[in-house]
């Protein structure tokens, strides 16, 4: 067997004959940080080309449904958008540019022929994460260990997409194993931030991210067990939702960590509107995908639950605001966006009162005690078929050089059950805790949702990303988290402030980590959280925020 | 700390203190193997008291509704009738009926004050498997270890009964560890058979089929990890459903195997008709126990599903029998009676197909693989705290003398997601092979439901129920399934049959264990699978087969 670098070389030349030629333009120097305006100035894009990629996914299926504009051409100019993108960010994996047009141009055909879209999804471009198995295709997920792996079937979600009509376009670059907060692997390299690429487009689903951000694609797939649609959606400033387990069909799709049954990974939708959200929901939930996935949950698309009909049908909704996990203090941008949405809630005439949180670093630890059962041997077993090296840092300079495999060492099934029953005690703790708002509302129920930051801060520079329970919490009780952004980070109104009481280290090293210079232009995002298998009321829920913020604008 | 044999002399000698006097009675002598018409010739209770006890959950519930019946009265009645039964096999755990009469009152007056009942379960005794706590009273589950802990707060599901007006009536008797087929431990001894003592009741919740057969209770909640519900529905001729995880609220409820959350143990209703088992599904689910317990999955009762949309309204279903699972070749009766069934379908004017088994012995392993990742560990820990032995079969002669743990030494974390990996994708397989029949059943559908044995024989002699695939495959691929009773084992119906080539070794033991005059008068019960959280369907089918079977006769 070849050296993992040469198998390495060989798959980067092919990515890069997967790109047509004439698409490669000349690029903006590396000190041009923020890149979001090029894909618009570089030339490649005509004025319609720039008008189609700059067109949110409702108004895009409109007018793809009655053929004011073509599929043809509607994946063409995101296609064009996606492979600017991808020189700006290096945030594709597969490419596959002559497969998306031959589809659209099925899908026009079918238009034309039979007058009815084929789909819900009828012609509209979506990209996936580097996990979602397309036939004919290689899936590595960034192992040089998986390249060369074709798939000799679609994962169920592309086989759905496909029947609702849906192109895909690309596929999106992810972490080794992952489980990082940020976007790099020994095959396709780092995903840097459109907005600023000095700092991290945030991880596993950093190149859907980045590549939404630039709007290379309108919508994307992005997987999350700890975070991986929620950090890059806040990172890069876009839309994503979480939902709960089981509610999108994650079969027949590649992962990591494959077996452990206790916190899941689930895949959702990465949009730049929260109506994209919405449309992609309620599609997959339609094409009952507990016909297709054993493990995706049998509860259809339920519109009053939309309408909020647990919820005093939206009328005076009381959110909860976490100002602080008590683990880690966010930074100045974070506590600005919540002021900014508690500001614009009680403009719009909802209640706004803060979370208590309880047990955060203990579900956090738990969370990663699970993970870590056996992650090491996880990883060591799936690289070592090349000898690529496990990464062990995303820092820039110490990545390859490290070969080691993470220290744990792995537990016994016994120890991963005492885990297991401790999350779920935690689990019923906080659901009580939820429940027991109800006499704090004034509304007669419980806190219909919280908001809370996505992470202590906005995104960091590469391999900074170091603390993820403000995310990982929400997995581990399952609970649907919705991203919506709230502004940029701003030196004159985010000033560094002056310490605090540390909580403990980590507390200290990511107060120390913030420079308002550093962090400039940096989207804000902000997460929604709902209840388990609520995900019809976070995206309305998310919807009214939303508003709320435009109209206090 | 004393002798273990200690502890359970003091606690057997509360128990029987527990009981009021004036209820022991004059019993059979043991010879007397069918105990089921005792309680209505022993003289404890009166002809009205007959009347209540053999009365069916839905007329029940009217009668208490409209004032006809107090639930005094119809607690007083099976409280009478549970304390006639325990005498008869042995099948209750703990004994309170002066807290079930304080209740009873309680609800009585409520009704007379407000002319309203309290919930859709108002006044109707409900009995308990060993594993609900209930405030303030001992759950020892059968481990010595656990005798003189007391409940600080009911279980979850105990909560949501008493909110729907239930009256907590005893709790049942079950096997040490409740990873047994039969109903043993070393506090409370061993539940027989009502049907015939010399047969086993089944396990794990064979305290409670027991007791439903003999009418001491009208409806009871079994759990069911691999057949525990189902095993002791069939084997003592009553009615029983397995839900799919989480429709009805575990929290709160001790349980063998804690954090094993791969294969879920599940609670569900066990009774005397299938109108029974609608009325405990609706009223748990409608009473939202998401809000309650962390696991109970959100999906509210839906009438549509239970009216059969999903299954062309009902109007020309195709059943499919599964008259072998490939592993082991059922007794007689038991083809027998998927013989009647399939006649009396096809009566009614359903399809009936044939069920053509994929891999039930792995599964059936992977399955055992899973429990015993950490099995032994858990029981050695639970049991060590007082050195009670770990039974290590439930023969009747070897019993106490074996003090060994169950062999199996326990695996790493690692190798126990391998297990669970190649649980899921033999789920995947599962569900496209119930899919793709949509190619034979003529109607445009999947087969509706499987109908299939409960076991590969009726209610075995003691210590000999050895074979648990036909129940526990459905656990491992999370379909719902209810126990129908159809016959019992008749000598000259069901005459031992030539052999035949035996799949291994277990099937030859099973053919060799069956003689008619052994298994004489043990029921015959059917399971009828659906598919996941099908649980409305999966009821209203097992009404329509119920129906077939008694116009057939």
């Amino acid at each position: 067997m070849p050296h993992w670098t040469a198998l390495v070389a060989e798959k980067k030349q092919r990515q890069l004959k997967s790109i047509p030629q004439e698409w490669l333009v000349t690029l903006p120097p590396d000190s041009t940080l923020d890149v979001t305006g090029f894909p618009e100035t570089c030339g490649l894009l005509n004025a319609r080309e720039i008008e189609i990629t700059n067109t949110s996914v409702d108004i895009l299926l409109e007018k793809l449904a009655c053929g004011e504009w073509t599929a043809v051409d509607v994946t063409t100019a995101f296609s064009k958008r996606a492979i600017v993108a991808h020189q700006l960010v290096n945030c594709l994996t597969e490419i596959f540019v002559d497969r998306a047009l031959a589809r659209a141009a099925e899908l026009d055909d079918h238009l034309k022929k039979t007058g009815k879209v084929v789909g819900p999804l009828h012609g509209l471009p979506i990209s996936l994460k580097d996990q979602l198995c397309i036939k004919g295709l290689e899936t590595t997920m960034g192992y040089v260990s998986w390249i060369g792996q074709y798939a000799e079937k679609n994962a169920v979600l592309v086989d759905i997409l496909l029947e609702c009509g849906a192109v895909p376009l690309v596929r999106t670059n992810i972490p080794q194993t992952l489980m990082w907060g940020e976007t790099f692997n020994n095959v396709f390299g780092r995903t840097t931030n459109p907005h600023n690429r000095s700092l991290t487009s945030s991880g596993s689903s950093g190149g859907e991210g980045a590549l939404i951000a630039l709007k290379g694609s309108p919508l994307g797939v992005g997987s999350d067990i700890g975070g991986s649609i929620r950090g890059p959606s806040a990172f890069c400033g876009i839309y994503g939702l979480r939902p709960s387990y089981g509610r999108v069909p994650y079969c027949g799709a590649r992962n990591s960590l494959e077996g452990q049954d206790s916190i899941l990974s689930v895949f959702g939708p990465m949009t730049d509107s929260v109506g994209g959200i919405k449309v992609f929901m309620k599609a997959v939930v339609e094409a009952k995908p507990w016909l297709k996935d054993p493990l995706a949950v049998r509860k259809k698309w339920n519109e009053d639950e939309y309408n909020l009909t647990d919820h005093g049908s939206g009328k005076d909704l009381c959110f909860a605001i976490m100002w602080d996990d008590g683990v880690v203090v966010p930074h100045p941008p974070i506590r600005r966006s919540l002021k900014m949405t508690k500001a614009a809630l009680q403009k719009a005439g909802h209640k706004v009162v803060d979370w208590k949180p309880i047990k955060h670093r203990l579900l956090g630890e738990v969370t990663r005690d699970i993970w870590n059962a056996a992650s090491a041997e996880d990883f060591m077993i799936t690289t070592s078929v090349t000898g690529e090296p496990i990464i062990a840092t995303m820092e820039l300079d110490d990545v390859v050089a490290s070969s080691l495999p993470q220290k744990s060492g792995g537990i016994t099934a016994y120890q991963l059950w005492q885990v297991q029953k401790l999350r779920q005690n935690i689990r019923k703790e906080y659901l009580d805790h939820w429940e027991a708002t109800a006499s704090e509302t004034g509304t007669g129920r419980p806190v219909d949702a919280i908001i809370c930051p996505a992470a202590p801060y906005a995104a960091t520079p590469h391999g900074k990303n170091c603390y993820g329970y403000y995310t990982m919490v929400w997995n581990a009780l399952d609970y649907p988290a919705a991203i919506f952004p709230v502004t940029t980070v701003d030196p004159i109104l985010d000033g560094k402030e002056l310490t605090h009481d540390f909580y403990d280290e980590i507390d200290k090293k990511v107060y120390e980590m913030y420079d308002p210079e550093k962090f400039k232009n940096a989207p804000v995002g902000l997460q929604l959280v709902g209840r388990t298998l609520e995900e019809e009321a976070v995206i309305r829920m998310t919807e009214i925020v939303d508003a709320a913020l435009a109209a206090a604008k």
